[in-house]
């Protein structure tokens, strides 16, 4: 009998990180645990003064690692005869992202050290933290001057959320900081490196992803962005550059072995491969088996896209994209992200804040059901799904929702069934995109909450798209997509595998039941989108006479006004 | 001492009569009595296998007069010990319109027939029946291929709820109540004959009101519209013309005097004067003291706007009004009529169906309360008010409503108030056509109850239009003013007055609360409302490149679709 091998997944939330052990053979989820993360608001440093500030604590993480991993291994121990944790032979890593970290010359987080413990400047900038909006729009105007090509493979604007922004608003900030800070690494390079003991700033294995996503990496320009394009917008930044990296690696590439330390503490065997990290997303997708002509959804409260393309074909710059990195999800494939800025949150708000006599339990299941008795197209309803912005294809923030054909006997039903409908033809509205540039899609796996757990949902997104829409076989997609590149370091020598090709067909899977469009529902759709169209163009492109994208726009700004 | 004397008004309304008994020295209100209607839901005879059927029992309305007067009489008594019904000088009537009734040669309504008591066909057709729809659109149809004067006169659209539409659908669906019926008269025609005797369709004195409003009525194309025409849409109809009037008065005549008979069922004294009947919202605005450069809103679930202009003086045709009658108001006056579909109904539905935990008692004064705390341009919202369709100026019930600007934070009371703020800026573009054809409006008189009872609406107004919104002194000015066309016809030597002018100014007037526009809400609302008109103009109208005219269309001709 062959002895089952396992690898271990590190998934690093927001508020929590899981630890999850896979068997290599078959994705059989062994063993998992979810530590809270203690500090703050639900792990998240907010400053009341600043809504825009979101920090973590990275001593969370390491206490999660510490916690979460002998949970894991303990409940796969009780589950299952064949596992010792002797057979975990790799670690994959993923975390959220853009959260990078100040460190000093050793890579030890500045947070660590008792003068900044209390100091949110000196923990890592979680991907939500928007304090650095100005300075966002400072790169992105910079970009857009000098070096376009930045911008093309990032959507077209420099995010608030990202990099750059984050580190040049504590350069200005901060100076205390910013002095203390020999480098910056994301939560993605960070938790590599400790495991593996190689923290050195200029000698770990930065993430490929998180750099080219979040920090405008591209082999093309030489990597990093230009030191003259970073010294315009301030010569520290410009310093910086030289105390970041040259190079950056994909999740197939171990990032180092588990260190004698760490594999005590946690019981598993030293020397075992650690995976450089990506991000949760992208890994979530390679738990979901990602490969070329596959979508994968990632949906939650927003919805997060990502496909490939094989890095050898030909592919232009797709307007819109968040973003296109090589190898950012699968080495030897261009790694494509899109969004939609809200989904679940519009279903909620829809729930908690309309609804004037409080949320009450049972809300979203009650109005599902009556929502799934309509026929598409009977409520005379439409709605634009911008009630956080348009991040795929529009790229804009300053965009809002809409709702047209009320009538005095419009029900809440019908109303929450066209935001479903909103958020599909959003979907649909970026996989018209990727086919417009060539990357066909053949069909959706979905993950997370709302995929699995609403069939509705999933009905009208293939009835709206025409695509099956598929469901993958694991709740954990992204904790998975770690196992996998953990099992992929391994190599099959020691017991894993040796591609990402290999590892997800052995380890990841989609449910038995899929959603198909039905047809006679689909050709309603077929002519409720170009009505979608006209309105998403009319409001949110200001390419045609008498469009309307001033509305939105001027009511904004008036609101802002009024709210000063 | 002189001795008071009284005016009685007869108010007949959807569900109830209303008898009111005025001093017509000072307009003191000194007995009153409301009569609900016993028939059908609330007094409406309906259909529940044709929504668009609405009926009432004219059997109703005359032991509505027998209930309701003595009623009035015996709290008059109690009230005052000036009053005594001898006292009661004349009688004014208003009604519903239009309201159309078959009845025999000698002017009896079919209904109260044996044979047709079943036959809601037999009936009066209450103006909010429908189910004329189909011949409100060929007549409309055929009036603008060859005369479009008698359209330009009723805003562009001969309507459902109209006396031609109605009793052309009978003539097409039920043969032996068109056989068996005589004539037709309108409610506002058949009171005032019942009262006085005189009921024989062709010696009746027709309400220039309902014949100017409803059937096309002008004297400028001879009175009717032509027996030609009316026999191209069904010969039947056109030989009715023979059977209906060739002249038409205003409400300062008298129908005829007061009959012994009812005299003495009322207690009143017999061979009072009866005047000429007219519509609710007609005598409404009498009584809320109309005049030139006076503006009328009578505000309830919809909205009727009602104002003046000398008979003497040109005035264009102003596109989009509801209609433009000579005398339907006050004799030597134009009475120009607008009105805005839905503006309470919009309230309660965002506070009855939306919610979805069902409306609570006290909602809309929650709301109502938040919404005033919040400022002009605050939520960032913006909507249409076009829950019902566009009375004016779109004059296009296949429109429907908007809300635009919403994000993840919108609150329910930012909707609420964002509805009253759609509901003012179509109240202004209403204004503004008025203003935009020389009719210039110096004041607003506000009657109903949204009017006296929800400050927060009248101040909206105001800030919107920059405006003075001042309320009727009266709560019941519909009764107020057939009060007043009573105390006309008695004539000042009968213990009443002579014009209606004089009348207004001892028995009409306003409350000391006047709603002054806050000059800085204004300006910022003069901000909104460019934006406002953007929207009005996209969705409602083809004038330009962009327009988005198809869209509310062809959501509602597929909603009807899929409704099949």
């Amino acid at each position: 009998m062959k002895i089952a091998k396992f690898a271990l997944g590190l998934d690093f939330g927001t508020n929590s990180v899981r630890a999850l052990i896979v068997d290599v053979g078959n994705g059989d989820e062994v063993g998992t645990a979810i530590f809270a993360y203690p500090s703050g608001a639900a792990g998240i440093l907010l400053d009341p003064k600043d809504s825009n500030l979101a920090r973590q604590n990275p001593a969370d993480w390491i206490l999660g690692i510490e916690t979460a991993v002998p949970e894991a291994i303990d409940e796969a121990k009780k589950k299952g005869r064949a596992f010792v944790p002797e057979n975990i032979v790799g670690i994959g890593v993923d975390t959220t992202g853009s959260t990078p970290l100040p460190v000093d010359r050793a890579g030890k987080p500045l947070a660590l050290y008792k003068e900044f413990k209390k100091n949110p400047n000196a923990h890592a900038w979680l991907w939500k933290d928007h304090t650095g909006h100005a300075e966002a729009a400072e790169i992105t105007a910079l970009a857009a001057a000098e070096h376009s090509e930045y911008l093309a493979k990032c959507g077209g604007t420099y995010s608030s959320e990202w990099f750059w922004s984050k580190i040049l608003h504590c350069l200005r900030t901060d100076p205390k900081v910013a002095a203390a800070a020999y480098s910056w690494v994301e939560c993605a390079d960070y938790i590599p490196g400790l495991l593996t003991g190689v923290a050195d700033p200029l000698r770990m294995k930065r993430s490929r992803c998180a750099a080219g996503h979040k920090a405008m990496f591209n082999d093309r320009w030489g990597g990093l962005p230009a030191k003259a394009f970073l010294s315009k917008l301030d010569p520290r930044l410009g310093e910086l550059r030289d105390r970041l990296y040259q190079k950056t690696y994909t999740s197939d590439i171990a990032a180092g072995s588990l260190t004698k330390e760490w594999a005590k503490k946690l019981s598993l065997r030293p020397g075992i491969a650690v995976a450089v990290g990506s991000f949760d997303a992208h890994l979530g997708a390679v738990g979901s088996g990602v490969e070329t002509g596959r979508f994968v959804k990632i949906i939650g409260t927003s919805t997060c896209d990502i496909c490939v393309w094989p890095t050898s074909k030909k592919l232009p710059d797709v307007p819109g994209l968040c973003g296109i990195v090589d190898g950012s999800v699968l080495p030897g494939y261009l790694g494509l992200e899109a969004g939609q800025s809200a989904v679940g949150d519009i279903f909620n708000w829809f729930v908690n804040e309309i609804e004037p006599g409080g949320p009450k339990k049972g809300s979203h299941a009650a109005l599902t059901r009556k929502a799934a008795a309509l026929k598409p197209g009977e409520s005379g309803l439409l709605a634009l799904d911008w009630h956080n912005g348009n991040r795929t294809v529009l790229v804009d923030q300053r965009l809002t929702g809409l709702l047209v054909g009320l009538t005095l006997r419009t029900r809440p039903e019908e109303i929450y069934r066209t935001l479903i409908e909103a958020t599909a033809f959003g979907a649909l509205t970026i996989i018209r995109r990727f086919e417009e540039f060539g990357v066909k899609i053949r069909d959706v796996v979905n993950c997370g909450g709302i995929a699995e757990k609403n069939p509705l949902v999933m009905q009208i997104y293939a009835d709206v798209t025409g695509l099956e829409m598929k469901i993958a076989r694991s709740a954990q997609t992204c904790a998975l997509g770690a196992a996998i590149a953990g099992a992929v370091v391994a190599g099959r020598k020691g017991g894993g595998h040796d591609t990402f090709a290999e590892a997800q067909a052995a380890m990841a899977g989609i449910r038995k039941k899929i959603y198909r469009p039905n047809g006679v529902n689909h050709k309603v759709y077929l002519e409720l989108y170009p009505l979608y169209r006209e309105l998403h163009d009319a409001f949110g492109t200001k390419e045609w006479t008498g469009s309307l994208f001033n509305v939105m726009k001027d009511l904004l700004a008036i609101k802002d006004r009024q709210r000063r």
